[in-house]
């Protein structure tokens, strides 16, 4: 292979397999490749487990760079530290997200909102690194070179595998809660009990708000109300849904499939705000149901190194992560039909020890 | 006609005569009707001006009760008042705007939000009474019936005429701007020069802001500048209009026709928001705009009493108003074609003095 072909020439390079789509919509398949040599304020991290998120689906059916290696949220251990790097020792526990650099100099940037950044932040895969442009290759592979500033402390107290999703699936509701000012006294929605939104309802309940959860399936009403919300509505029902009139400040929408707002903007209170974090291709409402009401209909894109300290720091405390799956790595393929399927609760992650090296990539 | 067998047997009612459409889609004729008896907190109005609103062209065209009669905004003359008025006397100048009452008990209501009553406000013309519901006809007539809570004496220092429009286009970018705390340090955009647009120029430049006109009409752009524009931008130079990216805090968009809101979006700043008042059946952006930059989409639907009145007061204090023509009533459907031309600098008002009373319906 093209990309490959320089793979025995430099074994200075850290030589890493993962698993990859070589081509767009291809099945996963262990593929092995080059990480870049470490720079004085990266670390190597051995990769424990990784987190399976929508996203990723969406990345191997997508037009970018093939061949990928899809996982933006995971978890592992420090083989080795740059020469500059103080705040992370070889041994030491860390979790990386969903991006893994940005410009540095740009207004977000500088107030540590990196996924806002105006140069658009490097993302974990797929991306281009901005010293050696090279495209970056994700966590379904048994180690990562990454930035410190972009890399954590495992918190306290927390299983490992059940850590990987905060790193994307956390951060990406944690951001907009906080931003939103979501606390004691406000009453708010989260449709969908999918990665996203049962950690939303973990999140939003221990802030303090009352939480109110909206899904398409009868069977996780119940699980809705397990996680901590204090109401758990079936979305299809048109009676209910009418109910809702002007009872909520904040609606967090996790569902990516696409679907009406309008049931949501009409539950709206005045100057209520619909946050929707599944971006379809279109968004279907009803326009003068922003006018009536003075709703705001917005999204939300991850979260920064400061606000996603904050999340591991609030995690430890209260004691919040995933509800996890634990795959091995031949199990993928079976793990993103489930994900498809809506089946799986609430996040698989791979243990990425199960990952065996590819004795040669295939042609 | 059937709505208008009983005029000549309560010759206690006021007898009114406008212009109305008598089915959906006509063109305006003069038309006697009745309007209702003056209640105690009410006062009767002799009508003189009244302005001409692109959502008078929407009503006529659209599903609402027929015949029509138009028009909400308007100035007038106090002709009666009922036994408990103590705000108006006989005599003195009145403004009467798009909204002329509420259930008064919701909590919009409350806060005097009148606009965003939960029950519906009752609207100046199509409205249905909440007392004895008759339907309410508009100020294209000579003479209005409104309670006192919904009527505000005319601000000192004013053309008449050219206070009618504050009554609507006025108060529908004064209310969102005051939201949204447009005023000193803040870049914004305006959309459209039109009705909306030109008086939002005025109040944004007053309020302090540094403002960006856009419009579609190169013959505009002068215009945009003698109105208190900081700028003004050619909306159809793709060179330009990409040069405008993070600039904005806040864009006001008054364009009642369809187009697409990427360009705006984009221009955006982090956690900008974008406040769309032309309502078209469907809102065309990109979602991940929104995502990018958790920027915000709304609208606003015009304003309340307080409001009202801080607006009467701050357009007597900066010497404020619409710039108008003035047209005799026999002009008005030649005028909606000018409107629907955008040939109109920048709002019609109708001397209803010259509307003679008709000698009998049309069949």
């Amino acid at each position: 292979m093209a990309s490959n072909v320089s793979l025995r020439q430099h074994q200075s390079v850290s030589l890493s397999y993962g698993l990859a789509a070589l081509n767009q919509g291809d099945r996963l398949v262990p593929w092995a490749f080059e990480r870049r040599e470490l720079r004085s304020d990266d670390i190597a991290v051995k990769i424990q487990f990784c987190g399976v998120c929508h996203s990723d689906l969406h990345a191997i059916r997508g037009s970018g760079s093939f061949p990928l290696v899809p996982g933006h949220e995971f978890v592992g251990e420090v083989t080795a530290i740059g020469a500059e790097v103080t705040k992370f020792c070889v041994g030491d526990a860390v979790a990386v997200g969903n991006i893994v650099d940005s410009c540095g100099k740009c207004p977000p940037c500088l107030n540590h909102e990196e996924s806002y950044c105006r140069e658009f932040p490097t993302t974990t895969y797929g991306g281009v690194d901005r010293i050696d442009s090279s495209i970056t290759r994700g966590g379904y592979s048994n180690d990562y070179v990454v930035k410190t500033d972009f890399a954590y402390h495992l918190p306290a107290g927390l299983d490992p595998a059940s850590v990987a999703p905060l790193m994307c699936a956390g951060i990406t509701t944690w951001s907009p809660l906080r931003h939103w000012n979501i606390g004691t006294g406000k009453t708010i929605g989260i449709v969908g009990i999918g990665g996203l939104g049962h950690i939303a309802i973990k999140f939003a309940h221990a802030l303090g708000a009352y939480v109110v959860v909206f899904t398409t399936s009868e069977q996780k009403l119940a699980d809705a109300l397990a996680l901590g919300a204090d109401e758990a509505i079936l979305s299809t029902d048109a009676d209910k849904m009418a109910a809702q009139k002007y009872r909520f400040d904040f609606i967090l929408d996790t569902v990516s499939a696409r679907h009406s707002l309008d049931p949501y903007l009409l539950a709206l209170t005045l100057d209520g705000t619909f946050c929707c974090l599944g971006i379809p291709d279109r968004m279907d409402f009803t326009p003068v149901l922003l006018t009536m009401g003075r709703r705001r209909l917005t999204s939300s894109g991850s979260g920064g190194t400061v606000e996603t300290q904050e999340m591991l720091d609030f995690c430890s405390k209260h004691n919040i992560s995933a509800d996890v799956e634990v795959i091995a790595a031949v199990d993928i393929n079976a793990g993103f039909k489930r994900l498809e399927q809506g089946e799986v609760r609430y996040r698989l992650v791979i243990d990425m020890a199960t990952l065996e090296a590819p004795a040669e990539n295939a042609a």
